[in-house]
């Protein structure tokens, strides 16, 4: 077993930095200052096939915790995904067929192996004990709860409120996520602060199971690029297996309240130096600036140094200098008419006609620099013509 | 298999003796005169030893339908059983040990059988298949149902509103008693009224796995003897198995509001009769000979006519002619002092000491005729004494 080391000044910084609420506080800081080895529990449920930079702020802190020598437990919620977490929700999710989770899940090992060390990893999935349980675990679990309690959860008075639905399946969540708590034995489990109440049922039922409660730490919300809830539909999350230049570009369309917060959960840099570019925004400085740091940082810790200058310098090359891309992709076409709906399909950079028709419509499509205004309209292609989708992509027709 | 009988009329009588409510009433009425063999289930959760004149209303119904060659369905809920139903609760149910539903289950084939042919009955106990549910068929269970419509139900809401805890696990109940109709493939499930919404989860978890759903007809409740709900420690209930001078006693304590309606579901007696009963109770009849024949009828049913009738000339000889009963146990013992409290236990009259004093308080316990007022008073056995507790337990002490 490998030592831990007990260093004051970084446990002072893994207990504050990010860092919305701990429980028990006190109890946690003496256990980590007797270099007790302690069991770090975090789940993912593979709802989805790429994790972002919220997830990426929890591994951050897992990584910090390994660091220093103690035992992350990974749980990937392979059982939990297919229930659905009600936790960060105002609608019902839907039930995810195994195979679904299945298909999200094998990205999942190596997008984690970009912050831990995997291979000093505690791994597990949690329908190795809860696709086991029987009717009458899971009703000792239920006993443990009253409606009453399961309710107060803010998300769930919300929905009351406005009489939308609340499955009973969702109810047994918290349940199972802190059954995975007596499984793996943990002494720590971390989580979005959305995940408080999930993390509360982890110490109910390690207690009934005759365990120790877990310590809690939850972290900071990460708001999406625009400053609401991240979503995917709404388009404001960071990937952070998405291309550099995606990232950078990403990254600076931040709204600039989030820039801070984006230093202090999503990159390493020290928080002298976040405190030090925070004073310089105070003072005027362009945040363009400081956000192009920031971009640049997270890029960095995915890519290295040399792939985030590069994202730097394109990202320049495009949006200051008004170039085109470095590369760009070109397809030899016919000199005629196009209807562009078919014409941005077939060129992959609409999903289908309707969602080229949107784009077109929100203005997003531009034709050799000009905005293409009504989505009736055909185009005439008779000579080298450049296609830009959005900020970023960007396609040229050779005829 | 047996052929069924259509007789239209007692099929009319059948749909509303003792009836409370029928879904489907048009469509449950049309498959009996087209004379198809129906499946009948009714669920019994072994939560005591005893089944009561509640139980048989609902039995006396299924032979009813026995009679006319439909087949019944009985599934002795041992799996729900431990679950708890929440049914007609205002309180929490504990949870039941798999033992002590075993030790309650051992008599109601016995029970069962002095109404019902149980050789032609088909037989399950429910945790045949509910115990082997997995945690995902739990959950799609759980999908069928808002927490808000489960919550909906009267007693919930009326727990809600007193601020008192309903447990996670009870909303499960209906899940489950709903499943057994899959399983059984009920074309008709018969309960008390408090059953209706089990009943109709049912209907929706059966629509769910594809099957036709069940009718649902429910009998009206049959309060206790005072009136008030059923209780065993209000002592107000009537079990079929007590002794037939027991039966006949409780009866003819019965609240006068009720003897109509006990007529209805707990006799055979023709309905053209009851209503005779009725009118003649209207213009003036003594209450009490008409409940001295509700007595002999109940008895009657599950005893037969020779002791019926023998339990009744006890009750006289003690009630109305005030002699002791014609078999009385008596116990030897020496002339001195005793504590009434240790005597009352010793002479088993009483469970415990705390039991005897509440009887002494409740002036329910006389010595020769003389009701003993104050616990603390020992009590002088000199000559043949006669110690009554309540209306209808003796004992003699010979010196």
């Amino acid at each position: 077993m490998s030592k831990v080391i007990v260093n004051k000044e970084k446990i002072e910084e893994i207990l504050t930095r990010g860092v919305e609420e701990i429980i028990d506080y006190e109890n946690l800081k003496k256990r980590l200052l007797k270099g007790e080895r302690l069991r770090i529990k975090y789940g993912i449920d593979p709802t989805g096939e790429k994790l972002h930079l919220g997830h990426a702020a929890v591994l951050w802190k897992l990584k910090d915790f390994q660091d220093l020598g103690h035992q992350i437990v990974l749980i990937i919620g392979d059982y939990t995904a297919q229930i659905g977490d009600p936790s960060d929700r105002l609608e019902k999710r839907p039930f995810l067929s195994l195979e679904q989770v299945k298909e999200n899940m094998k990205t999942y090992k190596k997008q984690i192996g970009l912050i831990l060390d995997i291979s000093k990893v505690e791994w597990h999935r949690n329908s190795e004990w809860l696709a086991k349980l029987t009717p009458i675990q899971i009703d000792k679990l239920a006993e443990l709860f009253t409606v009453q309690q399961l309710l107060a959860r803010r998300n769930f008075r919300q929905r009351l409120e406005r009489k939308e639905e609340i499955s009973l399946r969702e109810l047994h969540y918290p349940l199972y996520q802190g059954y995975d708590s007596v499984k793996v034995r943990a002494d720590l489990e971390i989580g979005g602060s959305d995940q408080l109440f999930n993390l509360l049922a982890g110490r109910k039922i390690q207690e009934a199971f005759g365990q120790k409660p877990q310590d809690i730490l939850t972290l900071k919300m990460l708001e999406g690029l625009d400053g609401e809830k991240m979503s995917k539909t709404r388009g404001n999350i960071v990937n952070f297996i998405d291309p550099p230049e995606e990232i950078y570009g990403k990254i600076m369309s931040l709204h600039d309240d989030l820039i801070i917060k984006y230093f202090e959960l999503c990159t390493r840099l020290p928080l002298k130096e976040i405190s030090n570019l925070k004073s310089e925004l105070k003072k005027g400085k362009n945040p363009r600036d400081i956000k192009a740091k920031l971009a640049f940082e997270i890029v960095k810790l995915y890519y290295g140094q040399e792939k985030a200058k590069k994202a730097e310098e394109e990202f320049n090359r495009v949006f200051k200098e008004k170039k085109l891309p470095s590369k760009i992709i070109s397809f030899k076409v016919k000199a005629q008419e196009y209807d562009p709906l078919e014409l941005l399909v077939n060129l992959k950079l609409a999903k289908s006609k309707s969602e080229a028709r949107r784009l077109i419509e929100q203005r997003g499509v531009k034709i050799d620099g000009k905005t293409i205004e009504n989505w009736r309209e055909k185009i005439k292609i008779f000579k080298e013509t450049i296609i830009r989708v959005g900020p970023r992509r960007f396609v040229k027709l050779d005829v």
